[in-house]
């Protein structure tokens, strides 16, 4: 396959940094590093099975530079984002010596970028952050953004620190290990960022959502730079998660909710987010923001990605707590992120009560999907 | 006595933040949340015998303003500032209930403020921080510049975060109960801005050290005061650390490396600061920046103060490598703080191994002090 290369500048406050995009960018690590500025040492903390599948490319990519390079596994998976692997990190990187001109690189999922970034914004006070996302989910959302941390047994990420990295390398050929789910889940996320800011890039989806679970090169590198860049934009104007920022929110406030009740092991993330962007997209209808052409559209698009559209058997009075105690609610008031079409959103703190009633009671009790287009 | 009070305005980056220094500030708690615009609930974190002597005061002057206030204790002394304490404080704040527009208020010594500053930087992503420091040490130095975090079993702060406080309320009163000792150790920090950064203070403490030992109201207050503004101006200019704010480590490349290895419980840290001061003293005259006159001002002020001017008894090879390993060493180069006179400071990577050799052996055998002035 051709190499297909996309380079990005997001800002973050006085700061910028460069997202590449691409199909062999692990083999360009070194490269990339030296270019922006890196010059010390790299401690890689890595996803365990994304190492076994990548690891060698990037560790050739790196050496070939003439890094020093030193390594660390944590577990896959979201049950090891927590305080003891995090201390674990710590012990590790000042065995191995860690100066502040010294770099962290994240090697895995948004569990592994998260926690590695969170250790990255923390020992030393703060050393510079290299995010290598090797999951769609972590590539298109959680490597951009500069938000780190790990759960805790009340919630997750409810500790955690602002930390933007230094550069992020995101590499589409390591998506070609991930199970046909989790790349579905990917793309709910890119939906996302469509809905609410790229009508243009919405439309492309819809147009070929088989294409985008086949992981056509060309179409597949630049839905993630187009959601990369979009989400660079708004954390740009927004670094530390005012008002802006809460667009992101789409589809989460329900999807949070979901996923807690359920222990975080029956919907993967972007399956929960699909979810709640039925529901979100059932809230504009219902407030008249939305028309029901372009409710169908959207979960036209997240079915045939293969995306569940409902959650049947759950309790709708229990999605309720979860979603009162997320970390943006203020004062036990809901602010709704809602979708008056395909690249336009909307916050609204005055969706009525009952009015969120009986969409979780829609949610938890439809089993159909809506159709999917031919 | 009179009420003393002088009010500040420390400036971080873009945000300012007021500090209060005066005789019945716990008083005004409450008011003065309410002025710098804190208005949701209190989450008081507290060193256990500060709030024994003076946690009534402080919880009269938040309730009488109408907060909600919860509190905890951490164990008094730097054992506690680990991550197991840490991890304590999240539990609790999470019990207890915590939103981003409540704050976290440290109530106690240097470690209670590093280390719930840390907790506020870090839960959900960082909650506003209000630092009522109850020692000398913590008045004039810890509280002021936004440094929080905790130690590792490998060294003192190598874990923490930049946060800067939204109000530090500094009581005088609060000092009436600290032994003697440790009241000395503070104004060696004092001593030490004077030093590098203000000639005319150092004149005023030089003048009366004995009034300063008895906490004499009118003195106090101005010398905290005027050690918090300066404090106060090299952070606006250097909020993270780059090269301006190192002039601060003055006495503490000695300092820290006296402290780890003695284990910490040797020296007070304003004690081993002392002996720095004395080392980097000798230092700056070998280096024939500083006269002989001058390096006898500030030893002798420092030995009237009754801190400690040597450490005899330490092996000098052994105070190397902690000096090596601070945080601050760029590839293992030390930058030296130097005074060249009572309010003067220079940064120097040339001094030769040889003079710091020299010094260490002085510092390490010498058991004279010097002459206390009549």
């Amino acid at each position: 396959m051709a190499a297909v290369e996309r380079r990005l500048e997001i800002r973050a406050g006085s700061h910028a940094y460069p997202a590449v995009v691409g199909s062999n960018v692990l083999e360009q690590a070194g490269a990339e590093l030296a270019r922006a500025g890196l010059r010390g040492r790299v401690r890689v903390v890595a996803d365990e099975l994304a190492w076994r599948c990548h690891g060698a490319r990037l560790l050739e990519g790196l050496q070939v530079a003439g890094y020093a390079v030193a390594f660390t596994f944590i577990p896959s998976g979201e049950t090891a984002k927590n305080l003891a692997t995090l201390s674990e990190v710590y012990d590790w990187l000042l065995k191995v010596g860690v100066e502040r001109g010294d770099c962290v690189l994240a090697f895995g999922g948004g569990v592994c970028g998260d926690l590695a970034g969170f250790a990255a914004a923390t020992i030393l006070r703060g050393v510079p952050l290299v995010q290598v996302p090797t999951t769609l989910l972590a590539q298109v959302d959680a490597s951009i953004g500069g938000k780190t941390g790990i759960d805790h047994p009340r919630g997750k990420n409810l500790i955690g620190a602002f930390h933007q990295p230094r550069l992020v390398l995101a590499d589409v050929g390591a998506l070609a290990t991930l199970p046909r789910r989790e790349l579905a889940a990917g793309w709910a996320e890119v939906v996302k960022m469509a809905m609410i800011l790229d009508a243009a890039l919405f439309a492309e989806l819809e147009a070929q959502p088989a294409a985008l679970l086949d992981m056509e090169p060309a179409l597949t590198a630049r839905a993630i730079a187009r959601s990369i860049e979009l989400k660079g934009q708004v954390v740009a104007e927004d670094e530390r998660e005012a008002e802006r920022r809460m667009v992101l929110n789409y589809g989460h406030t329900i999807g949070h909710a979901i996923e807690a009740v359920t222990g975080y092991d029956v919907f993967l993330h972007g399956e929960a987010v699909a979810i709640g962007m039925v529901g979100a997209s059932l809230l504009a209808e219902r407030m008249g923001l939305l028309s029901p052409a372009d409710r169908a559209r959207q979960d036209a698009l997240i079915a045939a990605l293969g995306l569940p559209c409902s959650c049947p058997g759950l309790r709708p009075e229990a999605l309720w707590m979860p979603m009162l105690q997320d970390k943006k609610a203020r004062s036990h008031r809901l602010t709704w992120v809602l979708a008056p079409g395909p690249g336009q959103v909307a916050l609204r703190r005055d969706v009525p009560t009952s009015l969120v009633d009986a969409v979780l009671h829609y949610l938890t009790t439809s089993t159909e999907s809506p159709p999917v287009p031919v």
